[in-house]
């Protein structure tokens, strides 16, 4: 069987199998590339997705690219510049025109930027708002991708642009262009446990930074990050700012956990941990996802997943975790006549 | 005023402020090298160190070296490890000798290995412990400091020794030869913050390595490495090791998380998070510790913070997080006449 690639200039991508497992059995879970005819066609086919979804009980999905990477950081790697920029818009028109208008009332626009050049990526901000968007991909760790950190002032007018379209950031862990560091030896596995530590270092930064002190109504999601490690992080940044603030070139005056709670959400699938201490993260700061088709995914059994992992929770509480905070904090009121009647959510 | 400094072969320590800071107001930290006259006396002297203990409510304590660092490691760096090797023992011995006997219920003893030498290693634990030796140090990441993995067989003597004599093994965090990585213009604060990310980093190892399969009586403490996140991480492993074993050269019968529950404990100087969730790491696997004379000890005040963290927890918990686990762990009955009528721990 022949093999099926992407490829981009003179650069060849897989699809990675890992990336596209819904459907199959543990087992047969691996790393190898994937032909598009070994993945659910609801990988790739926005019918066929909804009905996955329907199957799942999930209601929404903010749906992040593969080839392009979480961020379109793929386009990074481009060496011309005015064709990366046509294609950062083609997937986002992709995404505008075609993937979420077959249900526009269950997808949430999300697109991306041209990270290269921040007057570019404010122009793409305001066209895609003024179409329909509704979330901005930025990567996590902008200093891994030989792009300015958060502490210049770089950024500035590009966030500035978002806040003003009232558009969450969605920071996806692994879109920062590094993976948590494995020892030799060490399993894959260890790098898929570890993965949250790229939210970790993305939100202390987003918590010791200028960002969100110059852009105080800008609105910052953890995608995929998990939350039951958030209570001892918020808990740490504060214990470490009443110590160690007076001789450091940080914020002197407000505790960094409050710009958590007034900025930024979180996101999990499944988190014992997490729903437990959500009143110390802050339950409107919570987001469910489904994960679908990657390998965290708990397809088609996200449904009772997620009745486990808020079985002890009032139903009010589930009931903004698993949907209204989305709708709130992504500007996607529901609009269906059809309220369906089960907790649901926004997968990816 | 003069420096001081220690002086190791051609190498030059200073001893960093932020390592001799209690009693000092917070306005007054810094990083700068400090002399031992601008620290208190209860950074070296052991009749001092339990003045200031008794001031702070502290009963017992597991000290670890400043210049030697957490796992005596500045010995790696002797290029003549004869005198590396001497050093060691010096280092042990002084402890043995001349530091643990002044209260010899209330210093539990620590001692350090000659890492670059697995034989001479296990030489130095057991002539260690037939002196009365408690506790072993051992870096977090070897790996990170030039030796071995834990995904190697090179350790398994020495582990075997260590776990022959039943003392735990102190894996420190900082001791593994890397900090968290920062972004540029990012200050200090966030590496701080975010250093339990190493003890992470060596929990996944020891959940997904071969070593405490190998050792099933090896007990390990991540020193220093705070508990809120500890619910977290061992949930993601099960979930990791549930859908990824399959393709993987990890253990395919045990829950990462029964090994955390069996071999390894956890400690904390003020973590809410991890208090709260206290039993799903499990009560008796969680130590207190003061920190003195290090930047996040709350020292004289230890007696007021602990008792903030704990004031929800009951009588019988609270006393074995804060004397009875440590006992146990670390074979250190309790001998004195007189029990302190409050909690106590071990502190370092």
């Amino acid at each position: 069987m022949e093999r099926q690639l992407w490829k981009y200039e003179d650069r060849e991508y897989p699809n990675i199998a890992l990336n596209a497992v819904a459907g199959r059995s543990r087992e047969n879970y691996g790393v190898d590339p994937v032909r598009f005819d070994e993945m659910l066609p609801g990988c790739w086919d926005p019918h066929a997705r909804l009905a996955d979804m329907d199957l799942d009980g999930v209601w929404g999905a903010l749906c992040f690219p593969s080839f392009a990477r979480f961020a379109c950081t793929v386009f990074l790697d481009g060496k011309d510049k005015d064709l990366a920029l046509l294609c950062v818009q083609a997937y986002n028109d992709f995404m505008l025109d075609e993937w979420c208008p077959v249900a526009p009332d269950r997808y949430i626009p999300l697109v991306g930027l041209p990270l290269w050049d921040p007057e570019a990526a404010i122009k793409e901000v305001q066209r895609t708002a003024a179409k329909g968007a509704k979330a901005v991909m930025f990567p996590e760790h902008p200093h891994n991708l030989g792009l300015p950190s958060f502490y210049t002032d770089h950024w500035d007018g590009l966030f500035s642009a978002i806040e003003e379209t009232e558009m969450p950031i969605a920071m996806h862990f692994g879109s920062g262009g590094s993976a948590p560091a494995i020892a030799p030896g060490a399993p894959l596995a260890t790098m898929i446990t570890m993965f949250a530590t790229n939210s970790m270092g993305t939100l202390t930064d987003l918590l010791f930074a200028p960002t969100l002190h110059r852009h105080p109504r800008l609105k910052v999601g953890l995608s995929e990050g998990g939350i039951g490690w958030i209570p001892y992080m918020l808990e740490r940044a504060d214990y470490v700012w009443e110590r160690h603030r007076f001789y450091q070139n940080v914020d002197q005056s407000t505790r960094p956990s409050e710009l958590f709670h007034r900025n930024m959400h979180g996101c999990f699938i499944s988190d014992e941990a997490g729903v437990q201490a959500r009143h110390l993260i802050g339950v409107d700061s919570i987001t469910w996802e489904s994960d679908y088709p990657h390998s965290d995914s708990n397809w088609p059994h996200s449904r009772k997943m997620a009745e486990e992992v808020f079985r002890d929770v009032p139903d009010e509480e589930v009931h903004r975790m698993a949907e209204l905070n989305v709708r709130r904090l992504y500007n996607f009121p529901d609009t269906s006549a059809e309220v369906p009647a089960t907790p649901v959510g926004a997968s990816r």
